[in-house]
């Protein structure tokens, strides 16, 4: 395609999708540049295992040059990246440099929103950064020691509510998560509270927790998330976020919002994607982009008329086989970022017909609610309890296994299975030390979408 | 000693000085209280290896409240002494509580200090909390970031210098993990520039590196810094920091001061004791502080008149046996505790014969440079190389044993061992996005006393 120069693909996002499209390029005939914010890969559906203090941050991380560095063709910088000129065929980074391309693949993926609520973005912290994370970390584990401390019952009962907000994996990953740091690693801790005592709210819109799979698996979750002692409040919405509660309304005319006490809320509801999909949409012109902001795409992954430019992983939205656009889930964006990396280095060695289509392989869906505790599907098939939980551990270690982290982490997971540890419980960052303080902000810088 | 009550121990300080005593009064007749403002004890001579991305904060760090969970007369409470009531024999906390107490004990440390230039800080972080561990990581990954894009050879040069200020164990072991990190870990990670070209420079103000050491110790030492490719410049005093240089001048009269362009750092140099350390001398009356702000104490750990108030640890100084001060080590602050522990366990048993004086048992020191260098003495024997380090790594992991988390250090050093890996090489914290941007300070409130 390039003349004498070596032919320069720009992936921009280091995630599942764009990490899979570089690695797809190791063999190809020309120069990768990966673009990220972060100097390092995560694994993000082990996040709330970090929200929860039962993994450390590098358990689930790994250096982006870590991972690429024997692939002698490929270059990672740390930039964030601001615009595109597609006629110059640069993209530009926050610190006024250009990168030039002849071939742009873009994945900076998705983060969650508060459907028009910002302002509530400081009480209720989501779970898609390490800062985040720990930040979350640090407010659940804060409480308990404000709790511990504090004379008024009804201070003490707000201070040992804890709001999670959406029914999805996420939501219910982290109430499970809670309520076993509550119930079992904490049981012995305090003196003054009993950390038992927890209340574990689960505010989801829909008549049911994980909508995204079948209704007897939503039941089975329902019912596993009873045992484990949270509350789970099925077509409510809610409508406020203050420093002491949460207004949640049922989904229903004549419902009036009802408060829950509490200063701890988790968001895991809501996606929103990167801005980054809007500015190239925009830059190749008459692309439309979804509600949450995602960029409608080619069958092959290229947008509008740019065959030179691919937008993937949860940034795009593409129709599967089933008529209904493809789920914002890791499998569909290593795929995607497979596929990419096989359509350029098809075209790269001259192969010049169109490539067929890029098709996703659904090999099922899963999520966790606690320790044993698991739903997943594949092909009709569906598992719970046990079985599934035990394929849910199998598959994300050996996703793991590729960064080298796996037996660190296997330890951890059987270390904390047999005692009910969690090792991590560390309360740090900028207000740690003051933990009666009300809850700051998370940085917002760290709040915006990766790219 | 108390009346119908039972009587109340107030540990203030949850470091290794105030964790024995607090163990040594498991059995004891009282209740004991361990304040401290973090919710975690550190093990503090690992935190290097937090810095260079080789372990993660929670290796080497436990909740108090686990460690103590099942001393049920013990209650841990996370909040930051302001003050001491002595007449009314109480503490008080920054968020207005007071805390009463029938005995005292003050184990609050000591911080780094900059002589006089607090303005410094900012520029050159000190390496005593896990905030402090994940900034200077964050400015060491970043610096190579911003090498690996900077086109000017000078700033790129200046970029790949780290200066590492204070010859003694902590300043050593921070050039050494730097000087593997940049030649071992970092050297197929990047691709415009050669990680082994790092400078890595250590300033001593005394002739030798290790001043506490025997010579002999000190002088392979300073060999084994030169094989690692490490400058160092003893009789040498840091008389600027700024942003873009250190300066530094040579301890002769007619000496100038040279300024060494780097952007990157780090300070391991003088000990300045937490202030509750005066603010308890001066309540008191009468008792002497010495420079660095330790509280002179009786032979017995007690201060000036009161037989219920103990000073121990880095923020006591007490005479050894040759008369000369107990150095502001690790094994001085344990056994401090558990005598401490043991003198008050005692008392409360009815046993009113003056204690026998605090006796340190000097088992010896150590300090490790690198990868299998390392010097150890002990009893006038002296060690040096693979059998020292081995030897280093033993007694740490052996401590850390308590702590449960044993097992993962020790895969995780033996998988750095064999790999030259560093799997928490996380550029994390607030400006971890813009790795471009100037340093920031640390914030305000972490790089204070712990307490």
């Amino acid at each position: 395609m390039a003349g004498g120069a070596q032919h320069r693909v720009v992936i921009v996002g280091g995630g599942f999708a764009g990490l899979n499209a570089a690695r797809g390029l190791a063999k190809a005939p020309c120069r990768v540049t990966l673009i990220d914010r972060r100097n390092f890969h995560l694994f993000q559906p082990l996040l709330y295992q970090v929200a929860t203090g039962a993994l450390s941050p590098a358990n689930i991380a790994a250096p982006l040059r870590s991972i690429l560095r024997r692939q002698r063709n490929t270059n990672v910088l740390l930039g964030e990246v601001t615009g595109f000129d597609l006629g110059a065929k640069t993209v530009s980074l926050r610190d006024g440099a250009t990168v030039p391309f002849d071939t742009l693949v873009l994945a900076t993926g998705a983060t969650h929103t508060y459907f028009g609520h910002d302002d509530w973005a400081d009480l209720a912290p989501g779970l898609k950064t390490v800062e985040d994370a720990t930040e979350i970390r640090r407010r659940v584990l804060s409480a308990f020691e404000r709790a511990e401390r504090e004379p008024d019952p009804k201070a003490r009962e707000r201070l040992l509510t804890f709001v999670v907000v959406g029914g999805g994996p996420t939501g219910v990953e982290m109430a499970g998560a809670i309520s076993e740091l509550a119930r079992q690693t904490l049981r012995n801790d305090f003196r003054a509270i009993n950390p038992r005592d927890s209340r574990i709210i689960l505010v989801e819109g829909q008549t049911r927790v994980l909508g995204a799979f079948h209704e007897k698996l939503s039941a089975y979750a329902l019912n596993a998330l009873h045992k484990l002692g949270i509350e789970v409040r099925l077509d409510c919405h809610v409508v406020g976020v203050q420093a002491d509660q949460v207004e949640v309304k049922a989904d229903r005319p004549d419902a009036v919002a009802a408060a829950i006490p509490t200063e701890t809320v988790i968001w895991a509801a809501g996606v929103k994607a990167s801005g980054l999909g809007k500015l190239l949409a925009d830059a190749v012109g008459g692309v439309p982009t979804d509600r949450p902001g995602r960029v409608t795409v080619n069958p092959d992954c290229t947008v509008g008329s740019r065959s030179d430019v691919f937008v993937l992983g949860d940034l795009a939205v593409q129709t599967g086989a089933d008529g209904k656009p493809l789920p914002g889930v890791a499998p569909v964006a290593m795929q995607q970022g497979d596929y990419v990396g096989g359509v350029i280095a098809a075209r790269l060695k001259g192969d010049t017909s169109p490539p067929r289509p890029f098709k996703y392989w659904d090999k099922g869906s899963m999520a966790t609610i606690g320790m044993a505790k698991a739903v997943a599907e594949t092909n009709g098939l569906r598992l719970t309890g046990v079985l599934a939980w035990l394929a849910w551990l199998f598959i994300h270690i050996l996703y793991l296994a590729r960064f080298e982290n796996r037996v660190l982490v296997l330890w951890q997971w059987a270390f904390n299975y047999f005692t009910r540890n969690r090792a991590a419980r560390l309360i740090t960052g900028e207000n740690a030390a003051n933990p009666a303080e009300p809850h700051r902000a998370v940085p917002p810088g760290e709040a915006v979408v990766k790219g």
